[in-house]
């Protein structure tokens, strides 16, 4: 869908996973750290946790999916039209093929973390192809299209193949905290620079259309992309301290136990510098 | 050789690998998981396997590299021709280099997994450049090409370069089942996609030509090599169910032993998370 | 800033950060091997110390933003020109955002060796992240410019996606000398590169203009860039060998543990060398 | 030195150092295989013979370099030509510049293999940048060149950058026979494309000349740089047998010791299987 929508609606489901990450991987960081089970309790609450994931991840592809074939001008499944002698609404159809990816994805998620068919690494192996695909039918898509348009998907599509090498390396270095943070950090651009296309291509009506073939456009919204990626790290940032400050708040209350937890911490700390 | 059958026998090949590793390495992982050796026996067993692996490979490269040469409109071992001053047949010795490497690489199989002088990572090594070869070679001849011969067949230098990259990752980790799994898919997808070329570029008497210009012509086919890329994914899942269906009553018919091994099982799990 | 000191300043900044790598790391490895810790002490010394790298980087971020904004012909703050309808001094703006990701590198590393709340291999992950978009935002930015002054800031953008990755490495494999003093060097090169940009561009006056257009000008660059790099690696093998030989002067007056020490040393060698 | 020589001498030294690494690995992978110590002695003897490899490598980075400046036609240390207001042989120089990096190689193995103040890795790094530095300059260097001759040194490059890259993984993975065996190949097949090269552009006197624009022609050399690979890789499999018959031999003459050894041999072999 060539229009505000079909921009936002992948951008919200981007953002949402994102920010959520932004708290999930922090809390998990620090709870292991300090040794506090009482919030994220145990693994097995956490595999219901990537369960329950899956089960979001395949439900907004379904969402996007439907949204991609059903909208008023969508190919309702028509996929050739035989009078005109050609492909119809090929867009929607992209479009769907990339959401059709992240709902594999999703399936793989729900059955990695469910039973014991498939190996637990093999959830990041898909996600890091559902992410490829997806770069790699915009890469294609995007041809012919004026400078602007182009060249904000193609800053788009760094932040897509950034996460793609990011997820793949993640199934051999499973549980990195930078590297979940790296990923948590390029879903939120890539969900927030979805909206930023959405306003420069389709801007509101009443608000005056970008030139498409200015450079300095083009140079201010190579600026701005890596704005949004600070904006990103300052979330996760804000994130981070607060789940540190609810961590040592809720720790508070228990004090018997602390002075002792406190000590494992820093011998931690030091162990972990060692590596 | 420029025509159907010319891509028709290496899809094959390729096909043949992919269908036959799609089935080997979940069996492995989940024999090795459950710890049943009744089916994929000993270690000294899987090392015949790969052993006869190497065997139909190299029979496969010499087969395909004597129909490039004796085809009737083929070179016949004619490199050159000194009355029009020219290179000759051209197409069919750089093919036979492909299959060449091919062979190299079932003769270094043969090697390492009957002897003992080659260490066994080497496999994995030589297959690697065998792949990256055909891509070269493949790289270069697609030169000045019309627009969609030239797409589908880089859209197949993709599936080739990435096959190369995930098994030269396989020689420093090797028996990583996700790793297995991607080059398994990627073979899939290249012997398809091989069929795929020929049904585009030589449309079988009776149907329509493409339309070699047509820009929604080269879209549609990089969506269907994506929907390609699903339905490997999908053969894969079908396979990896039914291996473990197999698996679990072959265990159901030996049932004293499986409570002690579930146990097992549960704990393998866990410490595989730890990871 | 496009003028000398435009240049001359962030070179300024990274022959600083260069050197005294040059000078840190061959420091930390010989007294790690010699068991010596009279001169870089305890580990938390040299926690004391990334701190104080952290505060330097983020203070020379902090210069150089405002000088960005501030010198006579910068933005003011200003970033649209709402009477000519268009972007004021990107230049400068692009630039400032390059800082800010040092800036923001430099927080990272205040926080990271202070408290424990983040992972200490989030310092590396953010440094490779700042270097990544100083790199990305100058590949957009050179555009459309004289073959000269493409050309030596595209040789400027191999040191730096250089660096990008091999920091991006040290995230994972953290510690390890040889990355270490891969970084320095390639620092140092950027940093007398940005001198040699600004010397090429804006020559100081009396000395004559560089031909825009002469092709011999461009290979002679591209050597002279071989030679910095070359220039830098024997700076830091001077720097090595000042270190060895204070060290092993250092040794000297405490002679009563030589002994003991040189056999420890040996065999560490080995240890190292089986690896 | 744009002619025969000048091709000539730089695929001596690759070949000669090629053919070395492919007798000196199998035996360093065989002796430590069948702890046979009698052929490739202790740990001390290996560690001489890099450190003679590295002064090696001095000496022909030294004739190289002497010879790009004082041949005939060559610049005689003189780079800027006053009178004609342009820089002077700067091919010569370019080419002096890749043999000073391979020197500087040369004197890093020389130091980390004779002193403990390098770590022993330094010199795989070391040497993957002087590999790459020819990569990068040899790029530039072929700009504006005519179609053929752009074509071969392309081909050159892809050997170059394989061994940088290949020499990079062993900066990490030291020791590994597959990287060094890798490497061998390489460094054999850009020898030996460095003969080629020059018997294509310069052809020996009476030989027709190549025609630069046939794209046969182009055709053909990419395949025959396949073959050149494929024939190094013969002469690698050629050597192993040679060295695994002269190891069997040797050992056959102390049979007593063999029983114990053979078996040895392949509880190593199961585990290393396991890997």
């Amino acid at each position: 869908m060539g229009n505000f929508k079909g921009h936002a609606l992948p951008g919200s489901f981007f953002l949402l996973f994102g920010l959520w990450w932004s708290v999930k991987y922090p809390l998990k960081y620090l709870c292991r750290k300090k040794k506090n089970t009482s919030l994220l309790g145990s693994k097995a609450g956490f595999q219901r946790l990537e369960f329950t994931e899956g089960i979001f991840k395949a439900a907004f592809a379904l969402i996007g999916m439907i949204a991609e074939q059903f909208v008023p001008d969508g190919p309702h499944l028509k996929l050739y039209n035989y009078e005109k002698k050609q492909w119809d609404h090929l867009m929607n159809w992209q479009h769907m093929t990339m959401y059709l990816f992240y709902g594999i994805s999703g399936l793989v998620d729900i059955v990695a973390h469910s039973t014991n068919v498939l190996p637990v690494a093999m959830d990041r192996m898909v996600l890091s192809l559902a992410v490829f695909v997806e770069g790699f039918l915009l890469h294609y898509h995007i041809h012919e299209r004026a400078m602007l348009d182009l060249h904000v998907h193609q800053l788009l599509l760094v932040a897509i193949f950034g996460a793609a090498i990011c997820i793949f390396l993640e199934t051999f270095f499973r549980g990195i905290i930078v590297l979940e943070m790296l990923r948590t950090s390029l879903c939120i651009l890539q969900g927030s620079w979805f909206w930023q296309i959405g306003f420069v291509l389709y801007p509101p009506s009443g608000s005056p259309e970008w030139n498409q073939m200015d450079h300095n456009n083009m140079m201010f919204l190579t600026m701005c992309y890596c704005w949004h990626y600070a904006f990103a790290i300052l979330i996760m940032g804000l994130h981070t301290s607060l789940v540190n400050w609810v961590i040592r708040s809720k720790m508070k209350q228990a004090p018997t136990m602390e002075i002792g937890l406190l000590k494992m911490t820093e011998r931690d700390q030091e162990s972990e510098d060692e590596i």
